[in-house]
């Protein structure tokens, strides 16, 4: 146990500047039950918070491009990381072991990397996202239609559990960030000392800018009579508090949206053709046990009930208690201990409350006895012993479906069938996580389709994906966190799309060429820039979007033809064979799609070397019309969008993409063949070059 | 006038049956004020609607494919569409004009011809949609994950608004459907009768399945208590009947979806460049009239604010004033009539006494005087005058920004900056739509992005896309419907974003193998099978995803880079010159990348006539590594996904397209080059086949 003499004050971090209160709600350490914290928000305007986040926080965030703010971010990830061994020092006291504590600090931190990373290849360095294609919204194409995202003008308010103090934190405040939106963030009581210890490095780093990050530590006071439309909320916690908070008349009012990741009763089903002797079976059995002892159980996502075959109950039984019992619990700072304990005794006692009201319809099979205690305090320390409840009759009982006992608490629930098993699934109403434990692959999708519509993730887990699964309790940056109906119908993370959910995305409708220049991206129909200069021949710097080419002419001879055929070995029958070609959909030999697009470029390369250094990819190819023998083409390339790359570490020649569109068309100004190409082109260096390198 | 001498009996179609109470709420016609119908849900079991609608109508829509469904749905809409007369009859009772009434009912059925047409151009023929790209997970490659929509296991509750009751109906069946998700309707009384009618002919068509779609006339009764997780509601309407019904303990209690679409107070802003010579002076003036008009001004995307540069008020308001003059009120069924009546004169009353509020900070510029009258009863048919309203100071004023009057009423709002401009459009707290009047690109995008954070949709109108443009007040089905803040927050169409909205998101990790087993498509990684019958010999039906094909070897020798060069005039200094290549990015010569995808078809094609028809396209090229001088390559080609196509009519030969993945790799076994290849592949004719020939 971490020797700590002081008691801490973690304060709050609002309208720039620190504030404490003198007085508050003591915290106790989860393991020995000393006071460790003291913790008050008395005094905070919360009116105040929200508007600077609005007038300071939001605009600074907005002036920024997503790879402005994506490299702030791994900035700040990398800061963070070289910190660690402080917040692990703290997350000792919350009962949490070294291995729970790196899937909230280190796992936290991951996440900002992963957001970095993403925003820098998949966003363009824009402060808005077009989104989606451009719709043709009439027959003469002078009037078109395409999304756009753009960030929200209000603050993201972020209230978190206290069982991840710095994941928690870190995973809502990424995207929201990437998107451009200020956060404020309203850690649990029970873990906000970690938090704020956190937030005080972040704001002490000054790599974020002012007022998009905000802290309040303790109550929350009237801060949601002063939210407004442009604000956001999004909470994890339990249901009840969930409900409570998302019906707050000026929640309503304002149609501010919520959302919501609740603690669900997430399900892991061990598949009918999993015999004892399979690695599944183990693998099974490794997983619930990890599930219900990881973090003492204390996780949204955690596996509170184990559906198994009826047949198989006995020996699922068997392999817990074998597995269970390596489980050793006590202080977490001990090395030889696995499990540690609650956050703290009030929780222990609604979990063993909890536990109590589980026993109506189901018996204890592991568990009830108390283990030694490897350091800790067995009263005033939060500790619980692994629990395994088994239900006789699952599709009649409602207490495992519906109570949670949010610890190391599960219930094994008999099935017959594979449908009975989705069904029991379903029975909790909408599950955060489920996972599904077989190595036949027919019956994972049976259970996957049978399961899909009530769970926000499902993990298969076999002998092939053992090694690398990432397990049944953890959500991933890029994949969905979240689930329906009594998980909270939220959404989270999944990538991108957890960037979207802080942006608003309208309509807009224009003439091409308007859509093009609010866009930054050509749109067919929209007027272009002819140039004496060719546009391989600019920098990425220099070039334009709408710059266009339009080349020479070449006619199609059977030569082409008959050579593109003996040099590339595609004799296809619809180019080379004049008996098989008449008969065949074109009804004449006809040119190779990919001679077309091989003497298109032809026709706009630039052969000598210049500002193009590659073209290195190509998308959206469509063969229109076939080009017969005879037939004449030209090619009209012309500038689509640009993305500036960073440099990358031991790069020394800075470039971005350039994509081009491509048409080629015949003498009669028919299209035949439509693409985009991809280049890499040289820039000039620029600041941001300084920060990544 | 109509002769409407009996009196309606619009009833409920509930469980399977048509439902009628024996008495009920008596409405009157709009134009005369004659009792027209009676309506009552009386006696409606609302627990047995929604428990039919899951446990019929439910899994009947979820045994059928995307594709099957969208059949369905075209074949329902030129059934409606051959009936339209008829519900034009009535439309004219409800106070439209004929050229309301297209609006509604034909644009109510081209919604579902236009979902019909994108379900089966972007959806695959399944019963679930992979989203997004596969993410690995793992570095080995062995565990990785992606997200699959379902549709959700419930009712899709529709609760409709009055003045658009064909429309209303369809524009939120058809995405519910596709999705695979039962609709209740429940719509608004006064227009009920319409609604009704069309129902009555969708279940005499016998098109869809039963149960899919059901429909409550008259009082919802304690149908929201019996809403369960997997149900959603989707509401059009009033802010105020929004707000009390999103905070139904059991919506809130069980997190049931509900969306929102509210009346906002949507502007339309003049650009500051406009002057009144320009086309588009006149293009503001007809839009804002059409706008104020049509439809009597009761639409909720209708222009209720003017917002217009200060030293152009009077003459925007001459302009307007010469207008509306020409907008001829009455009888909507008189062809010299342009303006109809308000649904009711409860209705009318409603709009004039928030006319009185809106006077104390505005003045009226136009209207108070009362017109003529073609046809219909000055007192007991609903007419309002068209009324524009003038707030000389709207920044502080409160009135035009929040208070809505549902009628041909809009207020001039007079600016003096595009920033004042776009700062007044944000002033109603969230719209459905907008719209920018200006020639100029540069007012355009910095009015959008002023305005981008607060509306659903936007319109840059101007003298290119006047003529096609579908003007201010209207949603497209492939274009987002909805808005933040006070508009509701909800969101509607947008092509396929409205059908997914349908279904649960669910993020499935896996092997490899099992995730193509459950996707039905080909993940990187996956096990392959090889056939001694190579791939491009079997049909459509014959090929399996997973299909593969590992080609012979080819050395790339100098001869083949010259020769391809010269055939494709491609005289790229990377490929031809020995010097330039040297000092490029490649240090050496290399091949042209089309030369390796075209000597990667000549590996894999099979030449002679088989079910292979054409190669029409290619998506997602990567070259990855240089191929040089000596290097060989070799081709693998694995059957990635199946999409069948329907028959067009006058087509005879049934195909579909089948998406093939290359990989070229060299002697070391590098990846070279990636790519996806879509081929039109010939299949057996089947039922789904005389349904659209």
């Amino acid at each position: 146990m971490t020797a700590t003499t002081e008691i801490l004050r973690p304060a709050s971090y609002v309208y720039g500047t620190w504030h404490t209160a003198p007085d508050g709600q003591t915290l106790h350490d989860a393991v020995y039950g000393r006071p460790i914290a003291v913790i008050s928000s008395e005094g905070v305007d919360f009116a105040e918070a929200l508007r600077y986040g609005r007038e300071v926080g939001g605009p600074a965030l907005r002036k920024l491009t997503f790879h402005t703010r994506a490299r702030m971010l791994r900035a700040l990830a990398t800061y963070l990381l070289e910190r660690k061994e402080d917040y692990y020092q703290l997350s000792l006291l919350t009962g949490a072991t070294r291995r729970d504590g790196w899937v909230d600090i280190e796992g936290g931190i991951g996440t900002l990397f992963n957001y970095a990373s993403m925003a820098r290849r998949d966003l363009p360095d824009e402060r808005f996202l077009p989104e989606g294609k451009v719709e043709r919204l009439g027959k003469g194409g002078t009037f078109v239609g395409r999304h756009l995202l753009v960030p929200r003008e209000g603050v993201a308010v972020q209230i978190n559990a206290y069982n991840f103090p710095v994941w928690g934190m870190l995973e809502k405040l990424a995207p929201a960030f990437i998107a451009g939106m200020p956060s404020l963030v309203k850690p649990a009581p029970q873990t906000a000392y970690l938090t704020e210890r956190v937030v005080r490095d972040i704001i002490a780093s000054g790599l974020l800018p002012e007022g998009s990050l905000q802290l309040v530590t303790g109550d929350p006071g009237d801060l949601l009579d002063h939210l407004e439309e442009q604000d956001m909320v999004a909470f994890t916690g339990s249901a009840a508090t969930a409900q409570k908070l998302r019906v707050h008349p000026n929640i309503v009012a304002r149609n501010v949206p919520f959302n919501t990741e609740a603690d669900s009763l997430n399900a892991s089903v061990l598949g009918l053709t999993v015999r004892p002797e399979d690695p599944e079976f183990a693998l099974y059995v490794r997983e619930v046990a990890r599930e219900m002892t990881g973090k003492a159980g204390q996780k949204c996502t955690a596996i509170r009930r184990a559906i198994v075959p009826r047949d198989r109950v006995e020996e699922v039984v068997a392999a817990l208690r074998a597995e269970l019992s390596k489980v050793t619990v006590g202080d977490p700072a001990r090395d030889d201990v696995r499990m540690g304990a609650l956050v703290s005794t009030e929780q222990r006692e609604r979990v063993r409350a909890t536990l109590d009201a589980l026993k109506a319809e189901t018996s204890v099979v592991i568990g009830g006895e108390e283990r030694e205690l490897l350091g800790g305090d067995r009263e005033k320390g939060a500790f619980l012993d692994p629990t395994l409840l088994l239900c006789e009759s699952p599709l009649t009982a409602r207490g495992p479906h519906e109570l949670e006992a949010f610890g190391p608490v599960a219930t094994l629930l008999p099935y017959d069938t594979l449908e009975e098993a989705a069904h029991l699934s379903k029975m909790g109403r909408g599950s955060l996580a489920g996972s599904i434990v077989t190595y036949d692959r027919a019956e994972a999708t049976e259970l996957v389709m049978g399961m899909a519509s009530s769970h926000g993730r499902l993990l298969i887990l076999n002998r092939d994906d053992a090694k690398e699964s990432t397990g049944h309790g953890s959500p991933l940056p890029q994949l969905l966190h979240g689930g329906p109906g009594r998980a909270g119908g939220g959404a989270e993370l999944a990538g991108l799309a957890g960037v979207k959910h802080h942006m608003n995305k309208v309509a807009v409708q224009a003439d091409p060429t308007t859509l093009a220049a609010i866009t930054h991206e050509y749109v067919p129909g929209a007027e272009v820039r002819e140039d004496v200069i060719h546009p391989f021949r600019k920098t990425f710097d220099e070039i334009q979007v709408g710059d266009s080419l339009l080349t020479h002419r070449r006619t199609v001879t059977e030569a082409d033809i008959v050579n593109f055929a003996a040099l590339t070995g595609d004799h296809f029958y619809a180019h080379v064979d004049e008996i098989g070609a008449k008969e065949g959909i074109f009804g004449k030999r006809v040119a190779h799609g990919y001679f077309l697009i091989s003497a298109a470029a032809g026709q706009f390369v630039w052969p000598a070397p210049g500002p193009v250094l590659a073209n290195y990819g190509l998308e959206n190819l469509r063969f229109v019309e076939p080009v017969g023998i005879g037939d004449t083409i030209r090619t009209r390339l012309t500038c689509k969008r640009k993305i500036r790359k960073d440099l990358r570490p031991g790069e020394t020649r800075p470039t971005g993409v350039v994509e081009w569109h491509a048409e080629i068309t015949n003498q009669r100004d028919e299209l035949v063949a439509t693409y985009d190409i991809l280049t890499l082109v040289e820039r000039a260096p620029d600041a941001s070059d300084d920060l990544t390198a």
